[in-house]
């Protein structure tokens, strides 16, 4: 694909400007996670990127666009993990296990993308802090979904979903504050040591 | 008490003193949770408190001093509560319910603090930032020194204290993210729901 870059629109521009763009939206993160968002201006994104300006929006459009990708990069990931739990064969707590298995895979492999989603989605303004909190919602509801489910089938006592499922995200997503990729732990051993946990912990 | 601030220290300082800091502390901290450290400058500082320039570095030093003010507001009455957990009596267990009770109530009572605390220690340097580590290590050792003495004492099973605890923070923190105070439970209903599924999920 060695196609140029078109300005009408993502659905028609090439696998080359999508991957460049990835790479954008990813070092952009990082400045952001080290700087935050209000203190980052266009003149850091450039050189962090090692573009100039009219290139830089050629591939963002603007800096909240920008702030919208990186949500987007994490929710993407977060939103297939939790349609492919949903589609998967299993008892409720065996999908609850898996569901911290892929949230734990994607928060430590997207730790700039986290801190910063975690950090700045108020500085979403409009419709995209409207599709920001449908689909973090969205996701909530598959988790919920999964303990409500396990409730009525009598495998988890009588517990609020709504609550236990914001318990749960808290112990997963607090992740993103203490993980350091060189722990001798992998993500997925943390995952099932939280799954011991938290499954015991509702089990009826 | 009628006082005059004293610029020798804050120990011979006034309690009217000592109050009218407290409330700046209070009304930056929302300043800062919604606007963003970085972002914040000393003149809508100076707004929102209704000083000059120069009696807002009367009593806050410096902006940085102003966040370590934030981060300490919050940690006192943590590291208070974690020490009052440890010299009472009590289980393990039901020292874990009093930490996660004491904790809830100091998060619902300090919404923009923790806010503030948990976006912006990043800002802190040099011996702030150490001590803003030093206090949190303090208190993460007394939620450890719980489930450890519960390991020992056969009433939890042979967790890691240390993973179990960042367990434990991160169900309990993150209520910052979603706690609004018209919800209809209390902080303490959270805390004794919390406490049954984490006790629960770690008995022997």
């Amino acid at each position: 694909m060695a196609a140029e870059p078109q300005s009408d629109g993502g659905s028609r521009r090439s696998a080359n400007w999508a991957a460049r763009r990835d790479a954008i939206v990813d070092t952009s993160a990082r400045v952001f996670a080290q700087n935050g968002y209000h203190a980052t201006g266009i003149n850091e994104l450039c050189a962090a990127n090692e573009l100039g300006k009219g290139a830089l929006y050629h591939y963002i459009g603007s800096k909240e666009e920008l702030l919208a990708a990186i949500h987007d990069r994490v929710m993407d990931e977060v939103l297939a993990s939790g349609a492919r739990v949903a589609a998967s064969k299993g008892t409720p707590s065996e999908k609850l296990v898996k569901l911290g298995d892929g949230l734990l895979d994607i928060i430590t492999r997207f730790p700039d993308h986290v801190w910063v989603f975690l950090h700045e989605f108020p500085a979403l303004t409009g419709e995209r802090a409207e599709t920001f909190r449908e689909r973090r919602r969205e996701y909530e509801k598959r988790v919920e979904a999964v303990i409500a489910a396990g409730v009525r089938a009598g495998e988890f006592r009588k517990v609020d979903p709504r609550l236990t499922t914001l318990a749960w995200l808290g112990m997963h997503n607090y992740t993103y504050l203490w993980w350091k990729s060189d722990r001798k732990l992998t993500p997925r051993d943390v995952a099932q040591r939280f799954a011991d946990i938290f499954v015991d912990g509702i089990r009826a």
